[in-house]
């Protein structure tokens, strides 16, 4: 493309997309796609054009084939999985890296690169209350933090055995241990580092879904009873389901007497850190070997933008350091290499969207939306509360409120069905968009609130939306 | 942002980019960035700022404290490394991926992003000469997609040991086969995958630093007769030193005959492939188990985009696959859900950014540049051959030149001083941008063309300025 038809085709597409944020806001969208499988598919040639074809046509095709097949994430009433950041001047962050075209393989292949990455990650990791003794990196996403940080506990348990004879040494096995809580990253983090999963415990929570430390002492003991070797305990700084808190401070102490590597997996719930009213949290946070916050889900900043710190840089780069000739620079024992610092040798300039994003709003403005989410959930919970036979099944913690339905008479099989009858009702109905998980055993409906324009009103309409499936299927099983 | 602000800072980004673009074709820059390590750093606050601040102050900072710290990936006379695709069609259609701000954890969670990856990576496969066998997904870099095979490998050899003891089990180890040449991503993967780095064998190469396939026979034979289990083997096309082609056709025999997982690491050298006149160079390809092409090296895609194609998927889906509640859909057996593809959970939908860029130039303007830049390769290779004592010291398979400078009298480590510093002042010069690298045990330097406004005009120019650069360096020595 050249430069005047990239400024005809940029402009033209600047305005497709504030015109589509408009519409997202007015509520045009069905919030959930409702195609069917393979109907884009179906639409699109079978082969690549051979020949240029003009811009007003991709365009055209974005409208007419791509947007009936998006899910709003950035719609007001999106309270599925989980908020992803997505302001506007992250997007255009990201817009400027982009056009740079630079990859990052060491520091000389873009200086600023590297020290735009290292700021950021240092004013994030002070907006979370974190101390010095941490160094951030900027991950693609928390699967792949928590699998760098799994291997960074199985090399130093094995003493940096990849240089020698990896897993494969026959040594007694490490094992790593989670809540059944956990996010399924960790679980796959750790088969793909070669413990196996014989060799992961996914340990029992108590009543508020947090991981029970009784049953992480037991379960070590029990392990170097049998000959193996404790490497790593994951605690969760807001779960998945139910954005419980594991208690950093116990589970520290134990990782700290035993020799286990603690990695905190805060993906969702560590973004509440940018609060001091919540940090108690965190309490005994200065003793993980490593954390993971994505900026990308509660912070506003554009997908994909992972925060990984740790406090043994040395050790990291140890671990995941490659230095083959082509990448060797005269500056090396001046500057961070970041390649050094996680999987991919090439890096893009992610620090820009976290720049602009904390410029244009500033931090304040970020906490006060942190703030506005939680106080929608707690509102959200009250109504559910005392509206029986509605019922929140975990605490709410942070922005997420677990409900079920539940009329009399309704159990077992039957009310797992009403649940997910009433939320695909919800979903089908395009005018909210939810995500139901199981918990203990029994299916519940999450409603995740933080997409950057909801507001209590949005929040309102979806309960209204909610009872109103509610009724209807409980009406199919003769029961209300 | 609010969406009118959107809109003015948009259109400002806009104009800001093609001016850049423009004064990189004139040459305004330096290729390298000439910051000290620390400048950048030691120009930003200390701390995040609590207020907002206007778009025009972060405009005027990219200008003046970050554009000094980039190294211009996109300039004509960039010669380092390996081109990186920034096409202009291709940044917009990054631009509306991060806009729409979707996040691919499964099918639902946004249709398009799958089906259009689907699509996209079935074009890609067509173009480049494979057979419906093969399926395709994206992943950010080949550092990932390397790891990706190696782990499926392992998991193939230890049938499915993941769900049991891992690497731990104590059995006998398995071991991966590559080049003294390949990239580096493949020990880290090898090692990150928990193998261990007595377990991968870097063979030697013959003199035109292709794998020796008679090598890769005695070393199994070896490994088995040791009782070791020979697992994978990586053959590469086009090395990132030299673009050397390892013989496909005679290793995928050896892999077949000998149970081992194939996987071709076409980072660079794949995208010649788009040619049908390189074709050769991949005969046997169709026997490979996983292949690796990054679309943005040499396509055109803007980073990162690396085109994954396997030969049995449902083996990819068992290995990396998670199925928590919470991300499980009605019609997940319709549909292909890419999170079980690759690492990551959270996906970003870069299908879009080869979509406007192969619509925007149509498939024959790609192989034309492709074309333009073997062609220009070969001119510099004829120049410097008729030009003693200057020397091409790897055969010119593609787009990348390797040469040495030999004045009489100068060897071994004064020879290999001379190679740095004259190539250290051409980048020095800010009028160019080369890497150096040592094969067989001495520094040459490597000029890797294909940035998308080079022409044989700039790369004239880069050989007048080396010439300059080495008599400078050698009247140093006081040899000419």
């Amino acid at each position: 493309m050249e430069i005047d038809e990239f400024r005809r085709a940029g402009h033209a597409l600047v305005e497709w997309i504030a015109t589509y944020r408009e519409r997202l806001a007015r509520g045009d969208f069905p919030v959930q796609a409702s195609v069917a499988p393979g109907e884009l598919i179906a639409r699109l040639p079978k082969s690549a054009p051979e020949s240029p074809e003009p811009f007003e046509a991709v365009l055209r095709d974005l409208e007419s084939l791509v947007l009936p097949g998006i899910t709003h994430w950035q719609h007001p009433r999106f309270f599925g999985y989980f908020p992803s950041g997505g302001s506007l001047s992250s997007v255009l962050g990201d817009m400027v890296s982009t056009a740079f075209g630079v990859v990052g393989l060491n520091w000389q292949s873009s200086p600023a690169l590297t020290e735009l990455e290292q700021v950021m990650t240092d004013w994030m990791r002070d907006l979370l209350g974190l101390s010095s003794r941490f160094s951030g990196v900027i991950q693609d996403t928390a699967s792949a933090a928590s699998f760098v940080a799994l291997v960074s506990a199985r090399e130093r348990s094995s003493e940096y055995g990849a240089a020698r004879k990896g897993l494969q040494g026959g040594g007694a096995p490490l094992v790593v241990y989670t809540s059944t809580q956990a996010h399924s990253s960790i679980e796959k983090a750790a088969l793909l580092a070669g413990f196996g999963r014989e060799y992961v415990r996914a340990l029992d929570v108590d009543e508020e879904f947090r991981l029970r430390v009784i049953d992480l002492e037991q379960a070590i003991r029990r392990d170097r009873e049998a000959g193996l070797r404790p490497c790593a305990v994951v605690a969760t700084t807001g779960t998945t389901a139910t954005t419980a808190m594991d208690p950093i401070e116990p589970i520290a102490a134990i990782a700290s007497r035993e020799g286990l590597w603690l990695h905190v997996d805060g993906a969702m719930g560590g973004s509440a850190m940018l609060l001091a009213e919540y940090r108690h949290h965190w309490a005994g946070i200065e003793q993980a070997d490593s954390i993971v916050v994505n900026a990308h889900k509660w912070m506003t900043v554009a997908f994909d933008c992972s925060l990984y710190f740790v406090r043994d840089a040395e050790h990291l780069v140890r671990v995941m350091s490659t230095n083959p000739t082509y990448l060797q620079t005269a500056v090396d024992k001046l500057v961070r290499n970041y390649r050094d610092w996680g999987i991919p040798l090439g890096r893009r300039f992610r620090a820009l969207k976290i720049w602009l994003a904390l410029r244009e709003q500033g931090a304040e403005a970020i906490r006060s939306k942190i703030r506005r989410d939680i106080e929608c959930a707690h509102w959200l919970a009250r109504e559910i509360e005392r509206t029986p036979p509605w019922r929140c099944i975990a605490p709410v913690t942070l922005q997420t409120v677990c409900v079920r339905h539940e009329p009399a008479g309704l159990d077992g099989k039957a009310l797992d069905e009403h649940t997910r009858r009433w939320t695909q009702a919800v979903n089908d109905s395009g005018r909210a968009y939810l995500t139901p998980a199981v918990v203990k055993g029994r299916w519940m409906t999450r409603i995740s609130i933080g997409s950057e324009h909801t507001s209590q009103r949005h929040v309102a309409q979806l309960w209204d939306l909610m009872q109103e499936a509610a009724r209807s299927s409980a009406a199919v099983t003769g029961r209300s």
